[in-house]
């Protein structure tokens, strides 16, 4: 019997899938078989035709559960799904084991063995085809610039007319990871004067190789695995402080400073906020439940101020350009499920460095070591 | 006394403002005094405080009216601020005289004297500056563009990534006019991989040089003035059925094909709608109460098709980039008013090439040559 690989329909507010049509034709050619519940991916506008013609079986959500091997899904499936699924089974996806202990609690007790990209070793060349936080965040950066050039009420390019001449609009992205990165070369390719801040010197060179300015405080922090370490209160009032500066200079800020596991860094202060122009647009890519870069912000909401500037919550930017952050999603997901097929059978190796910090549980047992220790496991 | 120059709020449907506070400063520097409603600016994110900043007085609607030169209008001002309007004074503005003869009429019997950016000739080098049609369909053009980039479900320029790489969106842009070319240049900055459809074959030059591809059917036509003509029926259906093959094989097409005057043209007929890919993204800049380029567009809405395409009515694109397009129409203003200005005084020389077309009414007579040729007037 092939390896069945399920894709379920995602919850309302997430407009992607776990795999693209044209991922499913290459798993398909591979000799897997897919099931894709009926209108999974739809608000990705591939729709079941596209995956019927790509060689799955589309089904209602009971038959993609029942029959698979493995569930790809993009975040947490729901209690039911989980309900419904048996021991050996596989799941695959965003499952925030870090944040959810309680979920990985209950896929342990079930015996499901459960994969989770929070986990992957970014690190290890192994694993970049099956990264999904970097896909995602270049997504949610390109887009974060398209939608605050949409957004802005002014040109981002110098535009040269008979009547005179616009000055570009000048964009500040604060946190150059993968999402920032992106944001600053959409940016930038739409004309804006675009500088990047970074507490890790590191980034000045990638920054600059993009076109834009390097921008940093006398605050510096590297951390683990090429975050940002969290800074303590006094380094944090004197960055803000700092970066109040920076702030105060340009038209649109885009923020994308995020700590794992961890409230993201406010890096736009109230004050900054109340004193920014009229106009000033703020992209905050960090707005989540847990807070954001910046103060006020509201997730998925666009606040207006007293003062005419504008903060956009922007937190599920890769949900918001659906069919390419699908793709990449699912190119990630069939690297994996790839890497642990062998002879038509998917095998765990826990003792491998990519697998055995990947897989959240396996045999009702938590392996990741990552996981263990977020979990005060020995 | 100096010549005042006074600026209303529009109606709440338009975001842009007559006069920009930096257009203001040059004003005021030249011994113009201006008067600005209250909250004129707010929606273009010009608050009261920068045209005051700027050397403008703001006051209440009746003493701009009262104080007024020179009404300066986005649009045609209600008929409440008419009906306040005196003999002698001036209005200059998108008054649509053209299409709505009835204004002209009351202004000329009020005796005031009005300025229609809609009949400037465009040809005279000297009205360049004046060009209101031109500088704010530019700016429908880029936000056209913009607007598409981040409605699209999909990324615009080729992606290459760990995980593989991501085909960049194919963009077709029919009418190659200033909005039109406009949104070529944007939608090719941002990666895409652009086409451009035109019936005037003097167009291919422009479209190449931005980098795109020129397509074109064997219909052909150029009209006066550097516009297209209308088509015959015959003709209509024929350029139709060509440009269906071009539609069906791009993601976004982005449609500015206007005939002064005139109901838009049909380039997108039912049929090649019904028969787009899903995703795919029509954007109508044509789309207004008269009809638009694409069947079933509607003004300032987006319809979704059974099929999954969206269609976005985008007639009022200007008013979506307002501090911009504020900024340029002030501009154009600006330099129709110093053209007009002698010796501290407004002088209508109804004789000439610029102004005597300009000019709707004068001292109670309909003057442009065009507008009395579309009134039926000797």
């Amino acid at each position: 019997m092939p390896i069945t690989i399920s894709v379920l329909k995602e919850a309302p507010n997430e407009n992607r899938v776990a795999l693209s049509p044209t991922v499913v034709s290459k798993l398909v050619k591979s000799d897997y078989q897919v099931l894709v519940e009926k209108d999974a991916g739809s608000r990705a506008f591939y729709q079941d035709a596209a995956y019927t013609d790509a060689g799955a079986k589309v089904v209602d959500q009971a038959t993609a559960i029942k029959g698979a091997t493995i569930i790809a899904a993009v975040n947490q499936p729901s209690s039911e799904v989980v309900d419904q699924m048996s021991e050996g089974q596989s799941l695959i996806g965003l499952l925030a084991p870090l944040t959810d202990t309680d979920f990985v609690k209950k896929l342990a007790a079930k015996k499901i063995n459960a994969l989770s990209f929070e986990l992957l070793p970014r690190t290890v060349s192994r694993a970049q085809t099956m990264d999904v936080l970097s896909s995602q965040s270049s997504v949610a950066g390109y887009k974060a610039a398209l939608m605050a050039a949409d957004h802005f009420s002014r040109y981002f390019p110098m535009m040269i007319t008979a009547a005179g001449t616009a000055k570009p609009a000048k964009v500040l992205v604060l946190g150059t990871g993968v999402a920032g990165l992106q944001a600053i070369g959409t940016a930038n390719r739409l004309g804006a004067m675009v500088s990047g801040y970074d507490i890790r010197p590191a980034s000045r060179g990638e920054v600059e190789s993009l076109g834009a300015t390097f921008l940093t405080t006398s605050v510096s922090g590297s951390g683990e695995g090429g975050y940002a370490r969290a800074l303590t209160p006094e380094e944090t009032a004197q960055q803000q402080e700092e970066l109040a500066g920076f702030i105060a200079q340009n038209d649109v800020i885009i923020t994308t400073a995020q700590v794992p596991g961890r409230r993201p860094p406010v890096l736009v202060t109230q004050k900054s906020v109340d004193e920014a122009k009229p106009g000033t647009l703020f992209i905050d890519l960090a707005a989540s439940d847990l807070g954001g870069n910046v103060a006020g912000s509201k997730p998925a909401e666009t606040v207006t101020t007293a003062n005419g500037a504008q903060i956009v919550g922007a937190g599920d930017m890769a949900s918001q350009l659906p069919a390419s952050a699908s793709d990449m999603f699912a190119k990630n997901v069939q690297a994996v499920i790839t890497d642990i097929t062998e002879d038509g059978k998917l095998v765990f190796d826990i003792d491998d460095d990519v697998v055995g910090e990947l897989l959240a549980t396996y045999q009702g047992e938590i392996i990741s070591n990552r996981l263990r220790s977020a979990m005060e496991l020995p």
